[in-house]
């Protein structure tokens, strides 16, 4: 599954699939594996990208001198990181950006192997080259205590986190189905979002403020993510669920959440065709 | 993602997705809902499957009587359950499993509301119904110390299992792809296995016995499968692979994995076209 890298495959002619088949991204591996020396002599240097920092500050790492900071890299845009950044704002943890948006940036990060299956999301922390989001997130998710009190709580926020992230990577792919697809595809969202997954998640809010236990967990912030989401596309999808509706409330009061979800803040919007497009440019990936 | 039911989808036509759109699914989903009643009058006493359990057993979980065995139900292969099956074997913990072979057996798990999203694998152990593959192994690695000893080994952990899980799951939906696909994606595997991935076990397997740390864990368990799973396919594929080789002779050594391995396991077999034809028929997935 592409989308922005992790499942760096692109079925432009018959939709995503993770990891499969296709022209592209191996092909797009094994040449940059070839032009490896040519990229290093003749990349210049980078620029500095949003936030602050530069893709040279990788050196760091390699010289023992690994920065404190949390540093993300990944498109400006949503796909396999937001769910990540949602983690930490939402666990209060600062974190900084660099974001790709030349092809060069990522041959860097091959370059100096940073990525340890040639994919982003990469997440530096802790003297860590964190890659796989859902390694990242689990890493995230237990640092900063939001995986559960024991053993049996951990496997609900688990299978409460996973049934998220399937209906989120629904979304995810939307922009780079093809024209023709697309609306069958928003039917399919809607569809599973109303009978497959939301009915869940309404249940397990009866008489509880959070998803799993007393206390907020990872589930509970994927669950904001993915409401939020969904109401983009479909303003009024949850009006047969009071009890997400209700929940979103509660979790706009919460401070960490409050400020995510102001302007201004390191949330990313929804994709658009810049983004599309950048994805594609930054993975060398030829609509067929 | 169809393959065998989690991601329930399955695009004949354009490959798979993970969860992304297709008539089918959403279809058959509802329709299951339409019937349910139907079904429950209609369903006929289950016939005990392979091991030794019935699906009425299931409603020891309602009266509080819930076995203390573990039963895995998933059709009568590889798909999302074998990883699964590994390591409780890896582990030398015994399981049982009911084989779904019938659209029946599906529709009363479905009735039973045993399956939070609609898919399998479904595993119960300690009173829990746990889905979702993922949270499922999260689970076992956890309970069984196989999840490494600090958040730094177990980010390592998880870093190189979700690096395998996406290797095997083109390996898993192999069987799935039609005819004129299957050699290019057979390619495929290949290439990403010798360029992507072995490459990264490779290296950790130097001056190592274990992929993490001084002490075996779930990503060992999910290389040595998937070594073996790929050598099925590329016998000579680990030739220039020294470490990997010589890492399956170490497993292969360990007592669980050895019995695993021998005939008569509950290790299943490759894929065949009669699982692919119960697998569709259970999910009643159309060939569009």
């Amino acid at each position: 599954m592409l989308v922005a890298g992790e499942h760096v495959l692109f079925h432009r002619a018959r939709g995503f699939g993770r990891d499969t088949h296709g022209a592209s991204p191996p092909t797009v591996l094994r040449h940059s594996l070839v032009k490896r020396k040519f990229f290093r002599l003749k990349l210049q240097r980078e620029r500095t990208f949003a936030p602050v920092r530069t893709l040279y500050n990788l050196n760091l790492r390699q010289s023992g001198k690994m920065s404190e900071k949390i540093v993300l890299y990944y498109f400006d845009g949503r796909g396999k990181m937001e769910s990540i950044r949602w983690l930490l704002a939402a666990a209060g943890v600062q974190f900084e950006e660099v974001l790709l948006t030349k092809r060069e940036q990522y041959v860097k990060l091959l370059n100096d192997q940073a990525l340890m299956f040639e994919q982003v999301p990469l997440v530096e922390m802790d003297g860590l080259q964190l890659v796989q989001s859902k390694a990242i997130m689990n890493y995230i998710a237990e640092k900063y205590k939001l995986s559960g009190k024991d053993l049996k709580e951990r496997a609900m926020i688990d299978m409460y986190t996973e049934g998220l992230n399937d209906l989120m990577e629904m979304r995810m792919i939307l922009p780079f189905k093809k024209p023709d697809e697309k609306q069958a595809h928003i039917g399919v969202i809607q569809g599973k979002a109303t009978s497959r997954y939301f009915p869940v998640y309404e249940k397990a809010l009866n008489n509880s403020q959070y998803l799993v236990g007393n206390q907020f967990s990872r589930a509970d912030v994927h669950l904001m993510e993915a409401t939020l989401m969904l109401e983009e596309l479909f303003p009024t999808i949850l009006s047969t669920f009071p009890n997400l509706k209700a929940f979103q409330g509660k979790m706009r009061s919460l401070p960490t959440i409050s400020k995510f979800l102001q302007p201004g803040s390191q949330r990313k919007p929804q994709p658009d065709d810049v983004y599309v497009k950048t994805v594609m440019e930054v993975l060398n990936i030829q609509i067929p």
